[in-house]
This record gives C-alpha cells, sequence and structure tokens, in this order.
C-alpha cells in the first residue's frame, strides 16, 4: 500500500494516531518538504516516529515518483505532507501514477491551512475560492489573482490568501547555465503580501484592496500555540508593523469580504493592531451591525 | 486551560497525538455530539482514550456552557468536536465566553470536511463558499442555498453541500407540548440532496442544477478508508442509484462548476457511475478538454 499520510500544521505531535502507526508500519518514509514546512526540523520527527525519513524534493514527487512507489504494491511506503495531503496538486499526481501501476493506495487526513483559518473567528463557509500569491520580481509580476479576489469581493466573500514558498530554487544564471545550485528557502512575509497587493491595486484601481479601508486577518504558524499569532486590521495597518510582530514564518493572509457577521468582527476584535479601526471599518465601510 | 480538540473525521485514531495527551491530562471531557458525528460510538473512543467522556448535546454547549467552563481557569477541561473546532458557529461562540470569563483555550486543529473533501480530486482552491441544505417539510422549503449555488455556479466554481443532521430534535407537537422526547437522529442521504436539488431547479429554473448536465460528486464516511465512498456523475445519475451505493452516514455532495480542469477529470473519473458520461458531460457541457 502506498500512502499519503497528512501531517497537520506545526510539528511531531500533529500526526494523528493512525498516521502514526502507518509511519511505524512502513518500510520506506519520504517526507515532503516542498509545498509547505512545519516548524521543526526532519531529525525532531525521526526521533519521535522512531524512523529515518527520506527527505522528498520537487524532483523527486514530480519526476522520480516511481521510484518512491517502489514494491508498494508488496509492502507499505508511505509519503508525510505537511497539512492534508490533498492541499497541493502534485499529491493527486502521484496517486494517479499509483493508480497506473495498479497500486493501492490510502490518504490520512489531517488539518491544513485551507481549514485552520477558521481560527481567526471568520466563518469558513463565507470564504470564496482561494488564491496563490507569488513573488514579485523586477520584470514579473502576475497579477491575475486580483481578478479572484474581486470575484470574491463583489460577492461577499472572504478570501485566503496562500503566500508563496520557493524552496530549491535555482537563480536564473544557475538554472541557465545548468548548475545544481540552489539559493536558500524564501517564505513570503505578511509585510511583502500586503506591499504587493497595494501595488497591484495601484494599478488596477477596481477599489477592492483599499490601503485605509480593506480589512485583512493575518495569520502566522495556525495551530502552533504559543507559537501562533493573529493580528488583524487595515492594510496599511499591516503593512506598517515591524516584522516581529508575525515572527518566523508560515503566514497566511485573508482578506475580510462585505458579508461580514458581527460575531466575525466581535470574535476578531481580540486580535486588532487598533480595536477602534477594526470595528469603525466593520461597521462604517462594510455595513456590520456592531453593539455600540 | 480549556481545551477544544478536533477528532477529525472517523474513529477513536483520527485524534492527534496532541489531542490524545490534552484528553488524557484533562480532568473533564466532554463529546459534543450534534454538529457532526464519528463512525464509532462514544464506548470505543472512551476505552482508547483511558477516559470517560460527558456527552455534551445543544443544550449543554450552548445555554449551559458556563458549567462546561467550570474551574477552567485553574485545571484543564477539554471539549472534543468531530471534524475540526472552527467547523461550526457553536464553537466560536464557546471561546468568546471563555475569553469573557478570562479562561486561556486552546485549540488542536484536524482534518474537517472542510478539507478532506479534496479525496474527490477536485482542487480546493476551486470552490467557493460552503452552503447548508437543510430537511425540507411539507410546509418549509427553504432555498435559499439555491442563490449561493448559482453565485459559485457564474464564477465556474465547485460547491461543497453539508447535508442536514437531526439529532436530539423534537417533534412539533412534543415541542408544543414542552415535552423532552426526542425523535430518531437523521441524516441527510445522497439520495434526498439531489431530490431537493432537482426540487428548487424545477422551481428556480436558472439552470444551475440540471438533472442531466450539471456534475455532482457524493462522498460518503471521508477518510474511512474501506468504507469511504466516492461516487460521481450527473444528478440524475446519482439520484438514481440505489441506497445502498452510499451506505451510511455522514454524506457530503459536491457541485461542480465550469472551471473544471482536465486533471480533476480525469482523477475523478476512477469514481464514475458511467465513465463515458462523466465525461462526455465535463468535455461538451463543462467544456473541458479531455484526450479522448
Amino acid at each position: 500500500m502506498f500512502y499519503l499520510v497528512g501531517l497537520g500544521l506545526c510539528d511531531e505531535k500533529d500526526i494523528t494516531i493512525r498516521g502514526l502507526e502507518i509511519v511505524k508500519a512502513s518500510s520506506r518514509v519520504y517526507l515532503e518538504a516542498y509545498t509547505s514546512i512545519l516548524m521543526v526540523q526532519k531529525e525532531r520527527l525521526e526521533a519521535f516516529y522512531g524512523k529515518e525519513l527520506i527527505l522528498a524534493d520537487r524532483d523527486m514527487v514530480e519526476t522520480e515518483s516511481d521510484e518512491m512507489l517502489r514494491d508498494a504494491d508488496r509492502e507499505d511506503v508511505t509519503l508525510l505532507v505537511v497539512g492534508d495531503p490533498f492541499g497541493a496538486t502534485t499529491h493527486t499526481d502521484i496517486i494517479l501514477r499509483a493508480r497506473a501501476l495498479k497500486i493501492p493506495t490510502r490518504v490520512i487526513h489531517n488539518a491544513s491551512i485551507m481549514n485552520a483559518i477558521g481560527a481567526c473567528g471568520l466563518q469558513l463557509y463565507n470564504f470564496g475560492q482561494t488564491v496563490s500569491l507569488v513573488f514579485f520580481t523586477e520584470t514579473w509580476k502576475p497579477d491575475s489573482f486580483y481578478d479572484r479576489v474581486k470575484e470574491n469581493m463583489d460577492l461577499g466573500m472572504h478570501t485566503l490568501l496562500l503566500l508563496d514558498i520557493k524552496v530549491k530554487e535555482q537563480s536564473e544564471e544557475n538554472l541557465a547555465r545548468g548548475r545544481k545550485i540552489y539559493e536558500p528557502p524564501r517564505y513570503m512575509s505578511i509585510s511583502t503580501a500586503v506591499s504587493q497587493l497595494v501595488d497591484v491595486e495601484s494599478t488596477r484601481q477596481a477599489g477592492i484592496l483599499r490601503p485605509d479601508i480593506t480589512l485583512a486577518v493575518a495569520m502566522s504558524r495556525v495551530g502552533g500555540g504559543e507559537a501562533e499569532r493573529i493580528v488583524c486590521g487595515t492594510l496599511e495597518e499591516l503593512v506598517s508593523q515591524p516584522p516581529e510582530v508575525f515572527g518566523e514564518p508560515l503566514h497566511s493572509l485573508v482578506i475580510v469580504g462585505k458579508r461580514l457577521h458581527h460575531l466575525e468582527v466581535e470574535y476578531a476584535e481580540a486580535y486588532a493592531i487598533n480595536r477602534e479601526t477594526w470595528r469603525s471599518v466593520a461597521q462604517n465601510v462594510y455595513g456590520c451591525a456592531l453593539d455600540s
């Protein structure tokens, strides 16, 4: 059997009992480490699981998957995935490949940012489509995400923005020269994300991401207990926070939609940079009826 | 500390290691049993966790929450929730109440239908807002969900429909007479759900839920391994299946949106009632380019 086991969001203890039993019984265990990251290193997982983990980078998962699936028709092989296995397209690809090889598969679900984002108090059923935000470069500033956010905003829905992760990327020069030299990993911060949003708004001007009156919620290390940070406010409030407010990766951002319920405002108020701004924008711009 | 611990989707082994440690260390452990259900009974959880569980019904969670929070400022008290704690509004309410009483809280996330639905191969980021479908009665057929599905369909998004659960409900007569006699629990089946959709389409006629050309995916006991069922096809194909095809609760339904990717079609094809219909509707009605 080929198992895809979700690790959840933070550390070695977020795996489920069933997931841990499968890891212990597997002859080989891979750890996918390029679509997301945990808050702990591979060695800590290995010590806790009592099992050596093989690091699986993009090349291995996407182009050498047959090696990963080797003998999985006769023994148990596991691929560990941060969050839930269906968070990234690449994991459905590997199941398709396993099916083609007639290898049975099973998925062990876990929390992912797609549902844990509910921790900010915005109701999950009020979220529209999810959007990815990639690092802008001097010459490449893809802004199609803006149309998706606008579609959600027009309906009053909240939008979860997944912020870019660059792991084992090559510089253009190294890529051109075929040199397998990799840049250090980069994780998009809240400040970078908000700056990019404001940048695109100034070009596109549909008025959906206005620094002074668009509300957003920044979340860092969701599910990480003491390490978790939830911070909300207008875009300009968020962008002006010093980096230590959000701290280490991973960061996610939610753009608040107009179909905002007063209980959502009240719940998230505990995380507001400025409670007064938070409430007054919710009331006067979003039209949310709050107790005064 | 007051803990809200997600149990995941199916049985006693879907709790996380961290969740289990918290359960074992708590002086009282409640089990919320009216917004969702596991595939196993309370006794099996108690045996595995080595802990007595107090069943928490709607009255207890919504109106007697202070009893549940009693002493949680001095000892550890846990409320177990099927899926993830932020799946239902009622759990954010209890955190608000704890805050008001100055009781510290922590949430342990887990898989819920909101992210595990990805198991059908439709990409999570292509889902719009989530919709709840309640049991129709002779006199009450609320159809506002139709507007929400239409908003998603107009954008080409998929829609997750959460099907009604009736636990510890009173009949109108018993309610009127103040008799605390409860009806047996009811869980909406795929057949009932699809019949209701087709019923509303025949009244509203926006053409978004057409029996012959609207595709949907039915999911039962998601994450339940051997017990999991994923079945897809047109609405009329789904409604004509005998009940044993979907089996025991819980059931969920996804209405497929037009922004359908060929990999989504190919992945879910393995679950199609009729592969030919599935592919031809995807290609000819949804406009999805497939290899022939």
